[in-house]
């Protein structure tokens, strides 16, 4: 068997997920790698699809105890390209943050990245094409939570052979799937980082969240999950990116950055573009409207909203109470009101409740949510100090 | 002539408006009285309309000096009754707030409320008859600024021959109209209350309020202004206003008031309302649809972005410079993100930079901007604290 990438993917693995035996293989196309299950693949709502792909990327190299793993869980739009590689030299999403001596150190950690379930980046989501039907999934599409995303994390550990993380990083939407994972395997991993992230999703971000969800559904092209690539909830797709952008960021950034200072990028209409804040929402919202699925945006979003670790328990401490961890960090930003500071504090103070060594961390940056995409001198050090030292 | 309400407006006065003389009546209709001109008003912008009225109401009796005035410039969406009277005796938007003992108290000041020109309660605005076609004007009403909000004030202090007001009170944009009435006239008032109100828009509320606009012009029922009562830009009102109430308020009142609480209250629908928080916007949403007029909506919010105090100055120093006011007072919110505390901090800076008494008083209410509307435990001892104690 070649192995590639420095990992050793069994070649034709039997998974456990949701107490279902599953058969699995992989296969690689570029830098990714695809595991893939030609059998039914049940969801924690009962629903399920008939088979089921997880893409995922590494880098560095998985030690021969298999005890180096260190697995990234994302945020609800990023693929599983977090960084460069010889089979992709593309930068990565989170490109400053991965890689040889960078703060997650590839010489020291074989590092996964996993597509999210659910997500049109590779995993299997509503955009892909149901085998039965031969048609796109859509609204037939399974009812999905962070839970689902969890379990197919877990398939590709089994696949890799790693039985234990050395750590789970998760970064927003990606740190409550780790919590899911954790829920799931209660010792899957020695160390965990949380970052901007929450062990429940709150009112106000479910506002937000579910504000860009109706967007989307209200926009005539949408059509109940029927639209085209001709026929596009354009609309629904930009209004939706740009009150994402306005919940990633803060004031104080946009105070500094483009103050009152006019646009000429964009041409101005009746209540259109005036100012350079304007234009800047209508060029991150151009990126994203045919880069992502409306579908598969919808699916992700409903699944934070629908997040909390807590439920089926008595108060949030007794869910954190079966976690095997040596150690936690968490890491927040004062400005981030999408998943505020309080949040940060509340996870490590349920970990410290438990025993488990827990620091809090509060950078203060002045880039709100997205901080840790973009403010690489605080993140950096941040991330490295805990991963370097994690004995 | 006939004293009502304890005013006395002259019948036919005349009146300078960017440098224009115009002829004046006023008329009343239940509490509300309507200072008409039959004559071209002239925006700042150089646009015309050929007939102009302004709504107002007023509360308290003038004294024999007109020397009491208290006027209050409102926010975007509040008319002229502020609060309940004779002839009018339902609650105001304002209740707890004026009448006689309440903290503007009308046994002392003769308070004014008058509603912006632009709007559709009252005053003219865009949903108002053009004389000229007979129908709305629509679009085709000239571009506003708060510049004018503050003219058609200014004529409605010369029409009850109030040469120098008690007071100003202005809270959010009204805070703004107020700033441009003192540019217009710097003795206008002895006094300034600013409540939750800013010197410029910045480029996060200009970001909030510019995806608002976006979404009602993108409506396909917007039709470039054409829409009709049977063919209304409903999904875009909604939007809007759900993203008004989210920037209104704030993460913390909604934890406490929600926290993950289920709705019943509308039918449950693929990625539709599953949380209270949503119940609730989608309440909110739905009292505004049909309650707003979607083009005086557009001209507000962007009359808000516009305004810059020091547009035309050096810096905004210089601007402040030659208002006269005996003291200010400025109020802001801890939670407010959309009009935030540094713009209230700044307001204050610039009046004591010029020798002007100014005290900041921070609040720490949880409900955000809307705070002067909801928080009266707190805004009440505040208000009150500040305009009985003149001298």
């Amino acid at each position: 068997m070649e192995i590639i990438g420095g990992a050793d993917p069994v070649p034709n693995v039997s998974l456990h997920t949701m107490n279902e035996l599953i058969q699995a293989t992989t296969v690689r196309r570029g830098a990714t790698w695809y595991l893939v299950a030609e059998e039914p693949f049940r969801f924690a709502s009962g629903g399920q699809i008939p088979r089921v792909e997880v893409a995922y990327e590494t880098w560095g190299t998985l030690n021969a105890e298999r005890s180096n793993g260190v697995l990234i869980l994302t945020g609800l739009s990023p693929d599983a390209h977090a960084a460069s590689s010889k089979e992709n030299p593309e930068d990565g999403w989170w490109e400053p943050m991965i890689g040889p001596g960078k703060p997650i150190d590839t010489d020291r950690h074989f590092v996964i990245c996993v597509n999210s379930l659910g997500s049109c980046k590779g995993s299997t989501g509503p955009s892909c094409t149901n085998p039965d039907s031969g048609d796109q999934y859509r609204l037939s599409f399974p009812d999905l939570v962070l839970q689902d995303i969890a379990s197919t994390a877990q398939m590709v550990l089994k696949s890799l052979g790693i039985e234990q993380l050395r750590a789970l990083v998760g970064p927003s939407m990606g740190g409550m799937s780790c919590l899911a994972l954790m829920k799931q395997i209660p010792d899957i991993s020695r160390h965990f980082l949380a970052i901007s992230t929450a062990a429940r999703a709150e009112p106000f971000g479910i506002a937000i969240r579910s504000l860009q969800r109706e967007m989307i559904v209200r926009d005539p092209h949408w059509q109940d999950g029927a639209y085209t690539i001709d026929d596009w909830p354009e609309n629904g797709m930009r209004l939706a990116r740009k009150l994402g952008m306005i919940s990633y960021r803060s004031e104080p950034e946009w105070r500094k950055r483009f103050g009152r200072e006019l646009q000429n990028r964009y041409n101005e209409r009746l209540f259109g573009m005036h100012f350079s804040v304007e234009s800047y929402l209508e060029s991150a919202a151009r990126k994203f409207i045919r880069n992502f699925d409306p579908c598969c945006y919808l699916y992700l979003s409903r699944a934070i909203d629908m997040y909390d670790i807590s439920e089926g328990y008595e108060n949030m401490e007794a869910a954190f109470a079966d976690i095997r961890l040596e150690s936690a960090r968490v890491i927040g930003v004062d400005t981030d009101f999408l998943w505020p500071p309080h949040q940060q504090r509340e996870i490590c103070q349920m970990f410290s409740g438990h025993g488990i060594k827990c620091h809090l961390e509060m950078l203060p940056s002045i880039h709100g949510h997205d901080s840790f995409l973009v403010d690489y001198k605080r993140f950096c050090p941040a991330v490295g100090s805990y991963l370097d030292n994690l004995g």
